[in-house]
């Protein structure tokens, strides 16, 4: 091949990709606005927005299925290599953890549309939704380091995910004593916890998506060496 | 390029597919074992083999890197468009959805080493390891499909999943009855909740791969028409 056609596969690449960035970006946007909404619409009892919430998904799941298929004609069009094939793979990855997230801030509105039935449990939306601002916090950082190609704020999000953790753990001892206070808070306690999990587990794939853009920054996965996480499963709150 | 050519790199192709099924064949085998296990510790209250899952878990996700890198191999040296690039994208999500499956079989052991700590709730473990058992099926039965290319089967395991999610339901109203009948109970419960929603889970990705196997065959990916599934988060049951 000569140089001149390589340089216009090299061109046709990065504009390919660009268009294939501008999807991603786009999905974040909805996605983290999803999140921060869902966490309001519990919080201010707002089944209306709840419904926003879980009608918006539908267009994050069609940008995930776009971006798959731009990225599979990219890969059979290009044939790229090295350095483009990791970043083609990646951003497939990245877009498959923001569609999960999109569907935990939608199983959030329906809970919240559940969750208003109910008494409100004191004081529990108000520290959920500081956790899903966290989250939220840390997905606009994880997108930026992917676009800055920035693996120093990437593994800064990384490290916060054990804050986000923290607050569930925190959350979770907060509702099994709510429960045993009064059984009445029972039920709506256990979607409460569900939420919260939830929300600990966006943290999770925004960590997902960071340690991606280590990955395509520096060639090097990061060992799991941060702090973990969720501790509830090692010792009920309480006993430890 | 000549036909002779052309028929090299098919063929150089079709080698390199079947050692990544055959690893994907590998990852499903242990992924299968973990759910089984896992659950069979849970009720038979031993830790040993919950030590034995968490740790074969490193495994799988060993396996699902190697899935990766091979992939990435493929794609970089042979160039695959169409219906072969498919297979390997196909190939990824599949592995991808089975590591997410022995994540889960991993938190269940992690979750029963605390419950062998606690007073046992009458019957649950048997309800989760039944629950267990049927989604370890389905996933043998998604597998086969991949490998035979029967998207028949696939079909079928896909609406097996409404069943996995009746058990699901039936489990969440049990355990919201032995909380109120004796706060004793809570803290337990609230890990067997989480047991059995991580299991309802599982069959969500093995039917993600029955899914992938359609797409595979038939170049659809199936509507979301099948009968869904967790209706907690819609209602409190009891409430329904």
């Amino acid at each position: 091949m000569s140089e001149m056609q390589d340089r216009h596969i090299t061109e046709a690449f990065d504009r390919d990709l660009e268009a294939i960035q501008a999807l991603i970006m786009k999905m974040g946007g909805m996605v983290e606005a999803a999140i921060l909404d869902s966490a309001k619409a519990l919080e201010e009892r707002d089944e209306e927005l709840a419904r926003q919430v879980r009608e918006n998904d539908k267009q994050i799941d069609r940008l995930e299925e776009q971006v798959n298929e731009e990225c599979a004609r990219v890969i059979a069009l290009r044939g790229p290599v090295a350095r483009d094939l990791r970043t083609i793979l990646t951003v497939m990855k990245i877009s498959a953890n923001l569609e999960r997230c999109g569907d935990y801030a939608k199983n959030l509105a329906k809970r919240t549309t559940v969750l208003v039935q109910m008494q409100p449990v004191d004081g529990s939306a108000k520290s959920i939704r500081r956790m899903a601002r966290e989250v939220e916090l840390m997905m606009k950082d994880a997108l930026d380091a992917y676009i800055q190609r920035d693996a120093e704020l990437a593994e800064d999000v990384r490290q916060r995910d054990a804050e986000v953790d923290q607050m569930y753990n925190a959350l979770f001892r907060e509702f099994l004593t709510h429960m045993m206070e009064d059984p009445r808070n029972i039920t709506s306690c256990m979607h409460l916890h569900f939420i919260a999990k939830n929300i600990e587990r966006m943290g999770d794939h925004v960590t997902a998506i960071a340690e991606q853009v280590i990955y395509l920054v520096t060639g090097v996965l990061p060992e799991d060496n941060r702090p973990k996480g969720d501790r509830t499963s090692f010792a009920a709150p309480g006993e430890t």
